[in-house]
């Protein structure tokens, strides 16, 4: 299957035209243009004669020209933050295994968390007229928003939920997720409670519903350590240590990922922190580590891969004509394990 | 920054053409494809109100059409087979972290470590003409290999190395890492050898790599566990539990990343084996968690990020029409904690 290497290409060798098809197959280039758009109009000895040409050559005809610009073109973007975080590698899979068996390609952008970059990003892929385009999250500049609704195309905003979505949105609340996890840690009662976590829009709103769950119960503390998004093993080391250098007491602390949850927990442990009694720790997202972890880590579990699946099936109904409800909403739970 | 949600996207709105634009500017549409195309040739005041209409309604020129087919579109695209595996990922932000700085946006595709669709998804790239293409490995299908040659356009392998790239190469030999890890398990003298991998045309070279080294001084045993790419902590336990099952002796086994070595590590643990004098495990990538295993993982280190910023920097020369070496190799080392 797999053959073997050919020579190296010449430095930027010139492109294999649409002309030069026609010339090595003996047609004129209208009859090439035939073959590619309309082959049933070309008689089948030719065709096969331009085919075999086109193989040879590997031509691809240029969907940049005009001739081919009206057609589906099968390809699907997607814009997430980054794929360097567990958090939406398998949302990516799912998006792509699906839209794969329907026999479309899916092509990614990476906006860094940046909604700048988003809206750059959606002007190089919009100008390419793809069939469908996935954002992720709700909150986009008026500049994406102003050429989404000038696209005309269907658009599904992922990982998060909203009553008023651009057009259709896959995903789950944040903030409640925050509350639940408040709930989860004041049901066992520890004196104090913190936070330590990313600072892109849906980390904030996990963090906004942990705090107001615990109004009127606790003040939660924040620890005063710069952090991007995504949030790493060491800045959860560094801000757990800084919050056990406050005050004493019991404390449990809600972590924006796993990864910053397990950086605190291995802080807890190697300062000799008796877990989860004198510190309990709290994670999200449910990476293929957390159950790994000593002690094994308490988390939220989102089904990621069907934030993906679902997606793609909606932008596949929508490119079809299809009706799509506004919000589809994703399950998440806790799920119980030592740290908490 | 960031706006108020406008009112949820019409289902498939019909987009806004340059016509419209012609139309709300109250001039010809010959006027919106000059004042987008060459604009220093319509009048100042004509320009902006045209550039009023544009931001307004969110019009984005369509790149498909005849008029900007020449232009250079700023878009490097690359194929890689997984973002779900830290393999890759880290390579893919250094990746794209380089032509961000440049101007450029990156465009992903996924090809599943599958060579069909990794030509799949370089006939619908190419379709669009990217400046650049950047290509996973050095196995490519003889169908992708003639679309490339045709294409004329920067192409750059990465994570391989080899005397002959299509273009440019950015890599190291998976060959050359089986024989250093054969070299340092040998050193410490262990009666069994062993290798857990995957199923890719890389992991089976640095097994190759390996086998061979060793060849003379032991036979290297293979489990009979069926494994993807890429292979999983579960792959590692079922594949260790089998090993053991199977003879008596000291035990050395090399897997082919480090969540595949992770997995054999904690089935020697829960099995009550001493790390590393009964069972000693290597992995490969030195991902995140390989300190904070128990006891620590042995690995090998590639400066993943490393081969993402020469790919960039490969590519952008090229663009530029800049002659660039066709190998380019990174360096790899063991790193010996205590697994191994």
């Amino acid at each position: 299957m797999v053959g073997q290497k050919t020579r190296r290409l010449t430095e930027v060798a010139s492109p294999v035209t649409l002309a030069d098809i026609a010339r090595l197959a003996g047609v004129s280039p209208v009859t090439v243009s035939r073959a590619i758009n309309t082959p049933s109009l070309v008689k089948p000895k030719t065709l096969e004669a331009i085919e075999r040409v086109i193989a040879r050559t590997g031509y691809v005809p240029n969907l940049l020209a005009g001739g081919l610009a009206s057609r589906r073109t099968r390809l699907v973007a997607a814009i997430v933050p980054s794929v360097s975080s567990t958090i939406f590698a398998e949302a990516i899979e799912g998006l792509n295994a699906e839209l794969v068996a329907a026999g479309y390609q899916l092509l990614l952008g990476l906006s860094g968390y940046d909604h700048k970059r988003e809206m750059e990003l959606t002007r190089a892929i919009l100008a390419r007229r793809p069939d469908g385009i996935i954002l992720t999250g709700i909150t986009h500049l008026k500049e994406t928003r102003a050429m989404l609704s000038g696209a005309g195309l269907p658009v599904v905003e992922i990982w998060d939920s909203t009553p008023s979505p651009l057009d259709t949105a896959v995903g789950f609340s944040h903030y409640d997720v925050g509350a639940l996890v408040a709930e989860h840690l004041m049901a066992k009662g520890y004196s104090r409670y913190a936070q330590i976590g990313a600072n892109d829009p849906r980390a904030i709103q996990r963090r906004d519903g942990f705090i107001k769950r615990l109004s009127g119960v606790a003040k939660v503390e924040l620890p005063d350590v710069e952090m991007n998004s995504p949030s790493t093993f060491s800045d959860g080391r560094r801000a757990l240590s800084q919050l056990l250098g406050r005050g004493s007491g019991s404390l449990a602390v809600f972590g924006s990922s796993d990864v910053v949850a397990h950086g605190a927990l291995t802080e807890a442990i190697a300062r000799g922190c008796r877990v989860p009694q004198d510190v309990a720790i709290i994670g999200f997202g449910d990476f293929d580590f957390a159950p790994h972890t000593y002690p094994p880590l308490t988390t939220v579990r989102i089904d990621r891969r069907m934030i993906g699946t679902k997606a793609a099936q909606s932008i596949l109904r929508k490119i079809s004509g299809e009706t799509v409800e506004p919000m589809i909403e994703i399950d998440f739970q806790i799920v119980a394990r030592q740290s908490a």
